[in-house]
């Protein structure tokens, strides 16, 4: 483990998990392990984690990391840096306690999802209902939850590129809903994650219209696990469950931009994204301080012999935990022209492939060969960006180039107060920002038309 | 990851750190690895946490823990199992909560320590005074911390053998007293502990006569390094802290012992010790539930071909963590003759090396070759059992015999919400058990004189 070449803000000694994820790591990928550091983006990292720390979306952090994030990139050389306010119906967290009274006492690890319904200061008790899956919950007979709390338990599994997250994240996302629907007063999730710490993993959750929100959590894994051993046992299971957050419509969001100017003005700027926003149980370190660090860095690097042909536009978003606000509000307000777009918002994992939706594949091809030194491989998967730029992809119909980071490790710490900056290893990050540096020199230096594939 | 041969209890899937591990010695072992599980070690192990749960000293977890250990002690075939109990001085933990409020809010993972002082509902609120050792501590003026909040700060690594525990553990144990007789109002330490997850480590600490007790806790490693981040930086830090816990006189506790007899019942037995009450975060699955279950099923297995020479007993200890109360009481109500001790209390890790205190050097070296095919390595140091059976051992000057667990990984959970079942890896588990059966296939089968080295 290097140290970062500025010394204000040197990286703690990596412990327990990222000690093992890099000596795993490096044994898989030996070249890779020995990327640089890079100050500016752990300069970034470091200062949006310290000195600003939880960043909830509508949230006094949020609009703290707003100015925070304005003075970096004015001070970074960025130009038209802006505030692009707008606001959103956010999730404003309360007391988050749970406790199984029956068989055993026991508190939990416990965590409220955004947008959970909200239970009186003293909680609810309940008798729970264990579903194994989303699909026995979905089963379950109208009517046969009334008055229950529902446990959702599954069985995710870690993947390099995250492909767990869709169909599990639906236990999150749409378990809740289901559960109200059938009756439930409340519902208790396992984790979306992949570790086994007593760290549970908040995000989202949806109620369909006119479902009255229930109070909804999520216990890590191994609160999950015991319910699951002990509903397996037969024994019944009585949980108390206090959650007091409430949404509240109207709080103040934005996004802040800011552009490194291209040599020549006529042409559509290269649009690289990330949130600013996180969750509020850690600062937010993988998710997605790393990102705007990575892109914001890359960016500098990119014109370090002087300006690109194009212009860069960093986009550092709000609100996209919570419902993807800041890349709507960004697609609704910014009408002008865009060349490409690109965003980082998977952590900070190395990367290792890289995936197109580009029309000119000689230019694809100048990208992966840039890239290979690197042992990042080409995907024949279609590149989609991230939340934060999907809206004017959409819109505007962009060509995309996706840099996929190793996912392998970002479920034991995605949404978790685990996120913290120790859990990010320098050289992994120093890594990204070589990669995104060497598609910027490309891209933006590119005069012909990048368009998207047909 | 095999499964436990005793459907009832079959052992989740290992996440996270467990998986890393098992990959990293696997490497290192791949011959230990094989180890079938033990399906009555596992069963204790499971029981007790799933059953029982958390176990803290003196509290009605400890009770029913005491009754449950009594039924499943005879059911197992154990004969004159009994309850000793005794009183001891407890602590009883209230709400912990501690929040920076400057120069960020941000709350904290925090844990109030045994015997800590008490604050109001509300919590004090001070200036946090940064200490980078317990040295520094020790150097500042008295009276300078008056109204202060002390941060002790501190920098211990893994180690296989825990060595780090008996230095750095002095942080925890003596720092908050240092602190108080400076005049602090408080005090923070950073958890001992190698992990870097928000969950901080508990554990007793002592306050001296006449020093009237401060409030102590200990924050998750990352909320320290964000501490000594700031403090670093030069900007003033205040916190506000919030640990209303109790220490109480009077609370009950108690031992369960059990022997299986052996063929002369007129040779001193063989005394195997483990603890039964564990700290109140998690499920006290590696500390100890595990070596209550190594022991016992050990014990067992020793049996299993007839009964052995001597006879076995096993000591599950209450009120090891806060003071070792159930060894003292132990010895002092078991003045009876006692052949040789040995203790299970350092996690699941499989065995590496035994190390003895035998006066008998042909026994040591038939122990020793017995446990050579399992690549458990002899040690030049001389063993001293643990706290529980070590005032037995002091008193009747008797020989012991050290089964060293590895605890590279030990103090990533130690005292934290984090010790739970799903940290034990099942072929570790069995792999125990099956060193200690080696071992006691010899010593309870000696029929000549065993003592200690002279």
């Amino acid at each position: 483990m290097k140290c970062a070449q500025n010394g204000t803000m040197s990286p703690a000694p990596a412990r327990g998990l990222t000690v093992l994820s890099l000596a795993m790591l490096a044994a898989l990928s030996p070249v890779a392990a020995h990327a640089a550091p890079d100050s500016t983006a752990w300069d970034l990292l470091a200062g949006l984690t310290s000195e600003v720390g939880p960043r909830l979306a509508g949230s006094e952090g949020e609009a703290r990391a707003r100015v925070w994030a304005e003075a970096r990139l004015k001070a970074l050389g960025f130009s038209k840096v802006a505030i692009e306010p707008f606001p959103i119906r956010g999730y404003v967290r309360g007391k988050d306690e749970a406790s199984m009274t029956t068989p055993i006492p026991f508190k939990l690890a416990v965590t409220a999802l955004g947008y959970s319904g909200t239970t009186p200061d003293k909680g609810i008790e309940g008798e729970v209902v264990y579903f194994q899956t989303l699909d026995a919950l979905k089963a379950a007979p109208a009517g046969s939850l009334t008055g229950k709390i529902a446990f959702i338990d599954h069985a995710m599994k870690r993947s390099q590129d995250g492909s767990g997250y869709g169909p599990y994240g639906q236990v999150r996302r749409a378990g809740p809903g289901i559960a109200a629907a059938k009756g439930a007063a409340g519902v208790v999730i396992r984790s979306i994650g992949t570790d086994s710490h007593r760290n549970p993993h908040t995000g989202g959750t949806n109620f369909p219209q006119g479902i009255k929100p229930i109070p909804a959590g999520a216990v890590s894994n191994p609160d999950a696990d015991l319910i699951a051993r002990i509903a397996r046992s037969g024994k019944p299971i009585r949980l108390n469950l206090t959650l007091t957050g409430k949404t509240v419509d109207g709080l103040p969001s934005g996004n802040v931009i800011g552009d490194l100017p291209g040599r020549d003005p006529s042409l559509p700027p290269i649009l690289l994204g990330c949130h600013l926003d996180s969750w509020d149980l850690g600062t937010g370190a993988i998710d997605d301080a790393a990102g705007c660090a990575i892109i914001t860095a890359a960016a500098l690097k990119a014109q370090e012999g002087g300006a690109t042909l194009r212009t860069i536009r960093v986009l550092w978003a709000g609100s996209e935990e919570i419902g993807g606000f800041g890349g709507k509000a960004y697609a609704d307000k910014h009408g002008e022209p865009h060349a490409l777009a690109m965003e980082s918002d998977f952590g900070a994992g190395k990367v290792w492939r890289v995936q197109f939706n580009m029309g000119d594949k000689a230019l694809t091809d100048r990208i992966a060969v840039a890239l290979s030194p690197m042992g990042i491989v080409r995907g024949s998967g279609k590149a989609d960006g991230g939340t934060d730029v999907e809206p004017v992809i959409e819109k505007q119909k962009l060509a995309v180039v996706d840099l996929n980071q190793d996912g392998t490790y970002y479920f034991d710490l995605h949404h978790t107060p685990d996120d913290t900056l120790d859990k990010v290893d320098p050289a992994d990050l120093a890594q990204n920002v070589a990669a995104w540096t060497e598609v910027l020199k490309i891209v933006a230096n590119e005069a012909g038309p990048i368009t998207a594939a047909p």
